[in-house]
């Protein structure tokens, strides 16, 4: 591939949200690179839970779509094109993209956590576009190459990869501890598989779809249980304690967001055990009873997307330590964006993380 | 001082919690040592809030009074009698109680964390009785003897100021560290005090009572602030957040038990920074605000009780590292006891810790 | 199989270490259990690199073979009969057993760090008789009933490989890490496949040896490389640092004891990264560059037995995370245990660890 | 003041090193900033020991002096003028200077360890020049303005304060934690303040000068033993663990630099205890007894420069917690350079801290 150049390269389709449930394709000034940037030919980009929030609630706390946006943020692409100053990425080379651009100044990024950097701009969020759009432009930093083999689905499967890998890190997890994941969307079955790879000998899911419980059993987990049997799903906690013979668990991964989720997961751990909570519940608060926590002496962690986490999913990808494919259950090009976030809402067709292939070579 | 012998050794002094606000005088037969046991002449007791929530409510949770119950862990006393096997302790030495009896057995005790106890016997929680009371029997391991020096009125102040560096340890505390405390009672003001020890640089205390904001700015604060000033305390954190440039403390102590207390530490905790819980709320709930504690990537650590903190205590108090004399307010005798928890309960007199004194010499 | 008695209950066969290389098979009298304690009727022992330094120098430091000695600690066993006071292990039951005796009362034993107890007892450690024996008595806490299925081998693999998980807890390995490991002896081996199962998405093994750089590759190592080609061992480490592009190991563990492979680990090791020592050198003596250390400011941990490691093992056992059984390349009955000790003495027939049988069932 | 300007800019004085113990004043161009640089005046310099090694040694392992150069990196100095882009430092304004100028991009330092940064250029370090001149330039972002009231001999003691509190930081240490520091030099001064200030309860300090051990003593030190009283110092190590009850210090200090005090270090900790190398030895070799390391399990950390600690250091010193003043013995000015070195390299005068005030006013 050679850059673009000359009047095709001014302008790309881009999928805009308008309004709730009003996703428009449009053709849209293409972004030139600055100084350290480059332009990136985006491949696939998967459709996260958070887009389905701002597609369908405008909002997420008190990030508010306020002006048409194009959503996005777990995606590859081609390198189409640098501005001065890079080095080290050749165009047509296929790259996973860091989607949050941290400042570098303040305390947090200079500490060596640019993921609590209060300054991040990040894909996607308002009001930065994101990538479901033929093109962007990036810092060079944010680009990692991938080695041959990589498919575009896998590609685009990095960036939840990432989070989950931040999730098991918080986790301090050893060889041999046992392990409970509330949710299994992609990002708790992505959490389980990386707990799987890093040692954990047992491996507990709770889920209310049915699909999705017979995906986890498929995928990693040694159970998957229906916290909505019983009324606050502390029948299922109780089952899931049973079965590590009254222990608890080491470590208990909340992963879906839903009122109750932290509470279950704080009955669920060990004395001295972690609570680690990577769900985003819609009304924004975290409740837990005040004796379970205090006498198990718990210690609970908050998931804020990842930290210098890509070389190692890269890697662990490569080795086949995870396996990031089966959870790409469907592609769609750019042009069906709207039917495939309405699947999504749906959770039709068994569906797991949506892809929106934008192109299919560099 | 010789041991205790004949007809008189047979009975004791005690006060127990009858119901509500029921506290009775009486004589109950003296308990005997067993194996590895010492039999303690109880010298000084201080009154705790778990037991004004026993003296007021008749539980803690579930924990829950069903019967005549002798209140009272915090206390030191004189050796007056030993079981076989007893090593280490003489007749007539003071000694520090640690009142927790835990089994020895379980997981968490034999990983170091006998706070952890699920089987834990604890002095004057139900149903085991406590120490308003002339005598009790203790394993010899719970008994530290104390150098000479050490006042009656400090030696009861060693199993909260252990509570306030178990809580300290959990934070991490690097020199040059800020540090607030939400609540001004004695556990925030001891949790306050090691964390000066431990050294932090700047200290800033929230509190309803006037007399303990004062307290707090002439023991240890930086500044103390009145969080019942608008209607959420939310104003009190972000004048806090203020006074730390606009970055946030690096760790949060709640020790009030509000309701509120939690989401305000939450708030005044800087990105990446720690929220350590040592409260006990009365709805036996925690609830904090997802984005914040999210956004920050913040970690809550939960304080239950004490670990192995004596010996430091004692060390502390020796080296003159923390002064917790001025905490104990009051000091009363045994018979006075029921006034001496009204007075409590009413925040009398400017009181912070009331002190039963039980008896004046071995 | 019912509890044994009569005449043939006095005595059993026992292979004593009377001086350096030799080994006597005798009859010796049965120990008896006291309270709290079981007879274990011995299954399979291991022979471990420490009962070879006693066979061959009757001495590890500063712990000298000044009597006869029964040798052996790495064992599986039955229950034979128990004291009083023993609960929840049954007569035939096979056991794995944790073979240090710590007091249980010092401060490492109260801590959760039973491995620092300075009283340990410490079976075939002199001058406590250890198990190349019929029979031996433990404490009942020591012992772990095995699930169905654990074959004979594996079982007296659980000790060595209770090492290894307590070598890689202290790295605190995170999921795709890269690791270094020194030395491919069962240690090193057991090291290797632990990090693997807790993460690790590249391992580098050195091993001068062929045939244990062979067994490597077969087992879990991506690369192993002879350090003995060159004079000090730095050319193979530039290779592996050449193999991590430049960076260096997330975690370099030394396995085999030599003069010079700390070092090595140093100079394999990241910036900010961790050097393991499991390694027993025979000049008792390590050393490393101080500007290596120094500038890449690493952090140097002592791997000292393990603790609490027994539950993990059975489960990673039972999961099939980790694969103990190629590891037991030889087996043979007590009556050759002299033969036994000679063959591993000469690395002969590819040995790594050689199994006494002293049993076949229960 | 104002900017400087006119003929009188173009140059400076300074001291540049041409060979051993060959320092010579000299006039030399006055540097410029750059973008994101300020232009430095002077304001006083201390002479640290590694300053010493290049004097009489020409060199630091392999860091070699091969051209002249002008050392110096612990100083202050006011804002002269500044380069484009520069926000937040004013002309006239004091301030202390983190003399380590490292890359931002590589590993380390965007995980938050840029004192570990390979491609750190550090002040005063071959090929780098330093600060025994009356200008320099330094990045904007290596200026950290100093509070009203800090005097210029505070102001020069910040850059080893700030290796003090790093050493401190890696030691973790808790309230009523037991400290030895071996070597009373400026560095181990420092360090025993801050762990005091850290919550140390006991701090016991070796060193053979005898006026260091007067000053740690009236300092802070509990106790300060002579080490050169016997052939390899342990005489003094089993005096420190008998003045610990037996049990050894939660954590040794090595600041001496030594080929036996690293090995000594380890012999004063206690089981699980944690050893901190801060000191630089002239055979650039570090040792320790195998036996002593592995069975007490210890941790060992390496203390490279710092990290992130200046704003700490500034608030430790403003707060009062720890007194630098008296380190700072003796002030000299520029000009009287080469005798001031003469003076520290011949310990005279009871000099710990010699300061070259290159200024006096900005």
């Amino acid at each position: 591939m050679k850059a673009v150049q000359g009047e095709e390269s001014r302008t790309m389709r881009a999928a805009r949200l308008h309004g709730i449930r009003d996703l428009r394709l449009e053709n849209l000034p293409r972004p030139t690179p600055g100084s350290g940037e480059v332009l990136l030919k985006v491949a696939s980009v998967g459709i996260c839970g958070s887009d389905v929030h701002y597609y369908l609630e405008g909002r997420i706390g008190d990030q508010v779509v306020t002006a048409p946006i194009i959503m996005g943020h777990e995606f590859s692409a081609w390198v189409a094109d640098s501005g001065t100053g890079v080095e080290g990425l050749d165009v047509g080379q296929l790259v996973a993209i860091e989607p949050a651009i941290s400042c570098g100044e303040c305390e947090p990024c200079r500490h060596g956590h640019p993921n609590l950097c209060p300054d991040v701009r990040f894909c996607g969020t308002p009001p930065v576009d994101g990538v479901f759009a033929e093109y962007t432009v990036m810092p060079a930093e944010n680009c990692f190459p991938l080695p041959q083999g990589f498919s575009l689905a896998e590609s685009a499967m990095l960036e939840p990869l990432g989070v989950a890998i931040h999730a098991v890190d918080l986790a301090h997890l050893r060889p041999g501890y046992t392990v409970a994941v509330l949710g299994a969307g992609p990002i708790g079955l992505l959490i389980a598989a990386v707990a799987k790879a890093a040692g954990a000998s047992e491996i507990y899911v709770t889920e209310p779809l049915t699909y999705r419980r017979q995906f986890a059993l498929d995928y990693v987990a040694d159970a998957a249980l229906n916290p909505d049997e019983d009324e606050n799903g502390m029948d299922v906690v109780a089952e899931i304690v049973r079965l590590t013979g009254g222990r608890g668990v080491d470590v208990a991964f909340e992963a879906a967001g839903a009122p109750e989720t932290p509470q279950q997961a704080a009955a669920l751990a060990r004395p001295g055990g972690k609570v680690i909570v990577a769900g985003i519940p819609a009304d924004d608060t975290m409740t837990m009873n005040a004796s379970t926590v205090r006498r198990k002496g718990l210690t609970i962690k908050m998931v804020r997307r990842m930290k210098h986490a890509y070389p190692r999913a890269i890697r662990m990808v490569q080795a086949g330590m995870v396996d990031v494919k089966p959870l790409a259950t469907h592609t769609f090009p750019l042009e069906r964006i709207a039917e495939t976030f309405e699947m999504v809402v749906a959770y039709d067709d068994g569906v797991l993380r949506a892809i929106i292939q934008v192109a299919d070579e560099a």
